[in-house]
């Protein structure tokens, strides 16, 4: 007993602090988003206020907390990183407020607030939507910035995003509701939804360093397989998570029709796939050695959260 | 007699030649918007066809018109102009797909078509004109341009289509109707709306030419006058127009309650309005002496046109 209970408990130490870790870098990063997210003279009121309560709903922060950790890992600053950092939360913002679309998943709360439409009406969330993904490109190409660096991360995070990117995997995810699940299916939704801008995070990282093509592949493999593990883990919660803890309702998913994880293949073998994708997001990591533990125990803690 | 007449048969037939011009150009262009759109492998079937349905929805192509004669003019090549050009036109889709939806100008027809989302359905809509968007971005970093162009011309494209841009012109035609027409508003809008992609689009000529500055600043003035007095003839074109001729429906802004010209200033007034801002972008030619000539000939155009 008393050689299983240590390893454990590292194990939970670990996933603790990385969770206290990013907790702490995430309310750091607030003031930076805060000040990026400043609006000009020009834009409307409503605009700018609905943008900065999408962008500021109190998210972990992984995208930004992933460009940030890679950008350093590879030689570069946390300022450096933070064009791209705030770049990727914007998308991310976006892609949620699209999302909540009473077209799309209609939903009325997102992290116990109301939805941006819900509380802005459908039109400004729309816009507000948009702006974000605007702005996204504003930040990376802002005159601070080496223009050499800046192309390479438009190109980056517009593929990431794009009709090849997040937005094809919102695409199947939404035309494919009601289908017979299918694991290529659900996989498809996986890498091209949620995998694909947390690749980019990782390669924006890398980016934001000027790092060479090993350094930028590994990077982005390990985003790729932590978004994989991401989502297989929340499909999961979606079936054994508990809505108190979670702070959304849960079973949501079979009743809209969603393809899932765990509706293709069942519990078990999606755990091992959350598993062996955790793994592979390790394996990536091996050329950054040991100052890459707090994003070992990132992967771990992405499948093992109960929230 | 015989003094004025020639004068204006001389404007009539450069008007027609313009949009005799405009049409064989736009023509030629299709091609090469058609290969711009072709989709990579992984992109959803559904997607891509919503993205070019909308693209290809045989616009006048000004905009990209714009971009490619400026950079002509400032000395650069049409090939060089066109990952601009090409963005150019994705964005003015994007930004028609999501006006005409439901929550905004709810739009059942489009130039004689069905709108994207009543082809398509409301979220394939949403997420064609997401897409759209981060096409534009993809285009002007495309490995095979500048990429120090790439970083220059995507913060204009960003600035231009964002929060403190078009979309933020959007917001406010938005947000205003039903209000008390006002020449402060209605200037705003047409600023923000109409004028200031139509600015970037001159701004994106120059940019793909490396022009310098003063280059740069004329074509910027030519497109944002040109926008103004566009918007003013469309706002006189919904009171005056005929229907059949227009191929949309007229009387629609009254309907909707928008903010106008004519309903801000009246008729008579909007009309000296449209001409001055033609005369200003007129103006604003004089640096590229007669070779921009068709520039010319299209701002006379813009407030001429009865479609």
């Amino acid at each position: 007993m008393m050689s299983k209970a240590p390893t454990h408990n590292t194990l939970l130490k670990n996933e603790i602090r990385i969770e206290q870790r990013l907790a702490e870098w995430a309310q750091a990063f607030e003031t930076t988003i805060q000040q990026m997210l400043k609006p000009p003279e020009a834009v409307p009121q409503v605009l700018a206020q609905a943008m900065q309560y999408s962008v500021q709903g109190g998210g972990k922060r992984v995208r930004a907390y992933i460009v940030t950790r890679f950008c350093e890992l590879c030689g570069g600053t946390a300022k450096a990183a933070t064009p791209a950092a705030v770049a990727l939360e914007c998308v991310h913002a976006f892609s949620l407020v699209h999302d909540d679309l009473p077209a799309m998943d209609d939903d009325d709360l997102r992290r116990g607030r109301p939805t941006c439409h819900k509380a802005f009406g459908e039109a400004v969330a729309i816009l507000a939507g948009d702006a974000l993904l605007a702005l996204a490109f504003e930040l990376l190409t802002d005159p601070m910035t080496d223009p050499r660096l800046g192309a390479a991360a438009v190109l980056e995070l517009a593929r990431g995003t794009g009709w090849a990117g997040m937005i094809g995997g919102q695409t199947t995810d939404i035309l494919s509701e009601g289908d017979e699940p299918s694991l290529a299916v659900v996989e498809h939704i996986h890498r091209y939804k949620t995998a694909r801008l947390l690749e980019t995070a990782g390669r924006l990282g890398a980016i934001s360093a000027a790092a060479g093509p090993g350094l930028l592949a590994a990077a982005g493999a390990y985003g790729d397989q932590l978004g994989r593990a991401f989502q297989i883990a929340d499909d999961l919660l979606d079936v054994t998570g508990d809505a108190a803890t979670l702070g959304k309702a849960v079973a949501k998913d079979a009743e809209a029709g969603k393809q899932t994880y765990p509706a293709a293949v069942g519990i078990e073998a999606s755990r091992k796939a959350a598993g062996a994708a955790c793994d592979r997001a390790i394996e990536a990591l091996n050329i950054f050695g040991p100052a890459a533990d707090d994003l070992r125990a990132l992967a771990r803690f992405v499948i093992e959260r109960n929230h």
